[in-house]
């Protein structure tokens, strides 16, 4: 075996592995209503949180912390935060969409039995940062990884994850006590789950179709047409 | 089968498929010098798109767009902004830290046969869009989500990927012509390897150690230590 300074042997994975991997990749479904009641226990917790870890992160900061929310009464404060911006926000769609946004559910604080917050510290690793000297956000997009890596690990472990984004930031520092040099990027719900929508909820329920991957493709330059595929 | 409007049965992953989904987590790296000369086929660059494609997009916006940079000319173009940015980038590092950044390796532009710029485009699904009505960078994190589906899908097909984020976002806008509403999010040296380093780069040069997970966890607000594990 070779010491960790140097590359290793790494191939390609086998088909089944590669499969397992697209699986997790194109099953996974942003979850409001699927929760069961089951208990998630701390050992699953902690394999999503270790596969959240092991995101990329510009310099190797790892900007991350992770406040696992179980008590009922720090979620009954994230649901009026979120349930006061949804009312702001209805009011926000053309008259034509309110009836189908109001019919959506949105999140599943309650019944989810983690609530997870992700967030960014962004003094980790100090003033200047490999990677993050030209591009300040770099580290709030580490943050970002972190949660698609957990989210696919999830999917692998039969859980749901919902991310509910409808709040004011303030409301969401003021709960949960967060200093002014972190930032809240995620708010996760996350629990088991029996059954999953086959295509995106929003899509299913009519909001919005999937666009054409093919139509989303541009060669060397924006608007370039890419060339027929082989 | 039931119609996709309609959840269907989805359970957890069997060990083996849940195995290469961590695998792909914990193996994936950030590539600058392990890329090979393989060519890098169009059918299995757009497995990977379409890997990108399915991320979770906030009110199912799909923002992103993808750049496919085959263009000798266009990567030079790219490699002059990034060693620009990079002369600029030394020099705010503490003295005792410039001889160890200076001799890092940071980009693979040349070597990896494709690059790829991930974008956000602020504009699309209109000026209000479900779930960004609170937190107008959902689109951006959205964007994010997406370079880590096909940075996980690459690593099991074989491929490195390395994110290039030493540059002025001006040269790359007037580089790849980006429009004012479209932002770049990732520039992403993508190419096939046959070794990879079994821990981060940055780590296996002495450059920063990874964190313990336990102690980026909280019980329920920020700065409560978690209870002990099962």
């Amino acid at each position: 075996m070779q010491p960790p300074e140097t590359p290793a042997p790494a191939g390609p994975f086998s088909q089944s592995e590669q499969d397992a991997v697209y699986r997790a990749i194109f099953t996974r479904r942003d979850v409001r209503s699927q929760f069961t009641d089951r208990p998630l226990s701390d050992a699953l917790l902690m394999r999503l949180l270790k596969a959240a870890h092991h995101a990329p992160s510009v310099g190797f900061m790892q900007p991350w912390n992770f406040i696992v929310i179980r008590s009922a009464a720090v979620k009954a404060q994230v649901q009026d935060a979120f349930s006061r911006a949804n009312a702001e926000a209805v009011g926000m769609f053309a008259e034509d969409r309110r009836p189908l946004y109001s019919a959506l559910k949105l999140e599943g604080i309650a019944t989810a039995p983690v609530n997870l917050c992700i967030t960014c510290d962004r003094t980790r690793g100090g003033k200047v940062v490999l990677g993050r000297t030209h591009n300040r956000d770099m580290d709030i997009y580490s943050t970002v990884c972190a949660v698609q890596n957990l989210w696919l690990a999830a999917r692998a472990e039969g859980l749901g994850v919902g991310w509910v984004s409808i709040f004011h930031e303030s409301d969401m520092r003021l709960i949960l006590n967060l200093p002014d040099h972190v930032v809240p990027v995620a708010y996760l719900c996350i629990g088991h789950v029996d059954s999953l929508y086959q295509t995106p909820e929003l899509q299913a329920k009519g909001w919005q179709d999937r666009l054409s991957l093919e139509d989303l493709v541009f060669a060397d330059r924006w608007g370039n047409a890419k060339a027929p595929q082989d």
